[in-house]
């Protein structure tokens, strides 16, 4: 498989700037059956991008390198890869063609400036801003250079792929579990990845209750089987096996189902509803919430038994059966989700510590509740933990 | 300056998922006097870890290695380390005692697994998970090796900073501010800003109608004195000086003269509600809210009159307005904010296209009432610059 480089070059990507071009880049290579073997965020700096263009042409065959080709003084791309090839800037006619519609090229310094190109350089036209791209060929490595700005280099692209050897198409799959943690995952997937390893290629990311699972192989046939057999060992706490959220699955079920849904809640405070209504749409099955923080909230308004909170407490079993028995009643729902916890970091105690939570669903008549303890986790891994495990236990109750 | 060298290691920073933390670093970084110097990403492999810590260890004295130290198979930043220093991994009984909590270690394969620790390094104590941050001397260069989630590595940053050799002290200075956009601050602070260019190094963030300004220098007292002259500029639209979110800042004032703050949600769906708990000790000022996602709730729960919502629409000022009266009323506040309009993709219209949001807030017998027009903006935008808008608008009112 070909193995690609990516150089950003950058102060602000070393600053402020976050690269969001990574992953983009990944999945453009992905497309063509090639791979992102590695990146490097490099200053404005020639002596520093030369040893780093040094290190991707140790590791790689073709380098991709956005920024940096400017007509400003801290745009160092070309000098740079000028300097480690040994190959001279010379002025380029096509260059001074395509920028004509720029202004008068022969007495503009800025724009002269952008006509300098690597000796022998494939250009590539940017037509959206005046630093075109290059492709370099040299001691059997190509170079790829390209404009910062994505809205720049991203129509260019095309272009770009010809100069790139398109190795087998790489496949991906992806699994999507709940109400496991990432080391359990493992425990029960690892035996049977293990066959599969030098084929496939894993990685394993766990968020607030949920994990994904990721694969990509050359083999589709393979994928598949692995898809397979995993699924069979953990079906019961896989949501979904695309690319989409535990909020999105629940949204289409409650579409599909003609159900509406409503939420009382107490630590959450309101996320569980976001993330609902985070998903265009929403609005067709969600009818709405009650974010009861003050236990007056919860007695008034969702109608919780004083005599509950006064012998179970705000944070029980109890008092979520019957903040999600009211919400509903009030909201006229078919289904309804409460949650009662303490979400921290005070407001724990002993025999409730801060991560305690209950959840209590209701579809109809069936109600399902439980107590999670996340412990050890901030408030907003606790606030995201208990949002997710809710979704997932309407999820069981109506798919 | 001491120059320090970043790798983030991790098979989903070169694929689906973009890496967040350089721009974080940076920053805590330059707090010390210290700076970034480069950064390689490198996926869950051995040999490509270890080339890129040679890389890094020609290049720096002191090299930050974030992801890798989980308890699983394709977590192999330890082993990598080992390797390249060679130095053996050996059992911990200080991580052994550290994640007792946890679990029976000795009974636990992944616990067992994350107590083997490169020999001689020093235990940087991680609150919230299981891979605990070590830092290691060897060779005359530092590597500090932290766990990949932002929530982990964090707290133990302050920890960390201690076997950071200090820099000559650059200062910092923030002003954070609301509903105006990155280009409208940089037309009004550019001329003054441009007197201080060279001794002070700027830059600027946007947010959902909200924009962050950071300043270093070397000289406080010029950095006092930018931010003299940029706060006169720009006073009325300025909330913060500090490293702190809007929603603290209105917590702070809440609790400071003792009023309590109820909402009423449409368009945002419980997004500001969370936003506003996401703050310890939110309780003491903020009573709850109502998500009126349907017309029915509107008029049900929060006495949204129906004529209201027949004739100005649900998305308007008169429902906005209403929202908030009946929001105040059910839950006796001192406060409240009501966001109603329309948050995409589907549902605009000619008069009111996607992005139409109404704010209202109320506080006694004041009201004030804005219509925002969020163009071209996504539905997470428009949830966002809504609930922000709205923070700043009761932020003015109380302040």
């Amino acid at each position: 498989m070909h193995k690609i480089f990516y150089i950003a070059v950058g102060n602000e990507l070393l600053n402020y700037k976050t690269n969001r071009y990574i992953p983009i880049i990944s999945r453009k290579l992905q497309e063509i059956g090639a791979e992102l073997k590695g990146e490097i965020t490099v200053g404005d700096d020639v002596k520093q991008l030369i040893t780093s263009i040094d290190f991707a042409s140790k590791n790689s065959n073709l380098i991709i390198i956005t920024g940096g080709l400017g007509p400003t003084k801290d745009d160092i791309t070309r000098d740079a890869i000028s300097k480690y090839l040994n190959l001279p800037l010379i002025f380029s006619k096509k260059v001074e063609k395509i920028l004509s519609k720029y202004g008068d090229v022969k007495n503009d310094e800025y724009l002269k400036n952008q006509c300098m190109v690597i000796k022998n350089a494939i250009i590539i036209e940017n037509e959206f801003g005046t630093a075109q791209g290059e492709i370099i060929k040299s001691k059997g490595k190509v170079y790829i250079l390209l404009p910062g700005p994505l809205n720049e280099w991203q129509p260019m692209w095309k272009k770009v792929t010809t100069y790139i050897k398109k190795g087998k198409k790489i496949f991906s799959s992806t699994i999507k579990i709940a109400d496991l943690t990432e080391s359990e995952v493992e425990k029960i997937i690892y035996p049977k990845i293990k066959d599969f390893l030098g084929s496939i290629n894993y990685n394993i990311l766990a968020g607030p209750n949920i994990v994904e699972l990721n694969f990509t192989s050359e083999s589709k046939k393979l994928l598949q089987k692995l898809e397979e057999e995993i699924s069979k060992l953990i079906s019961k706490n896989i949501y979904s096996t695309k690319d989409e959220k535990l909020e999105e699955v629940v949204g289409k079920i409650l579409t599909e189902k003609r159900l509406t849904l409503s939420t009382a809640e107490s630590c959450t405070g309101g996320l569980l509803s976001s993330k609902i209504t985070d998903i265009p749409g929403s609005s067709k099955y969600y009818l709405g919430g009650i974010n009861a923080y003050s236990n007056e909230m919860k007695s008034k308004i969702l109608g919780v038994k004083k005599e509950t909170l006064l012998n179970y407490g705000a944070v029980s079993k109890e008092t979520a059966i019957e903040m999600a028995i009211g919400v509903k009643k009030l909201i006229k729902s078919d289904c309804s989700i409460a949650i009662t916890g303490i979400a921290g970091p005070t407001g724990g105690t002993k025999q409730k510590p801060v991560g305690t939570v209950f959840i209590a669903v209701l579809f109809g008549k069936r109600i399902d509740v439980v107590k999670k303890e996340f412990k050890n986790r901030d408030r907003s891994y606790i606030k995201n933990a208990s949002s997710n495990t809710a979704l997932w236990m309407l999820y069981k109750m109506i798919k």
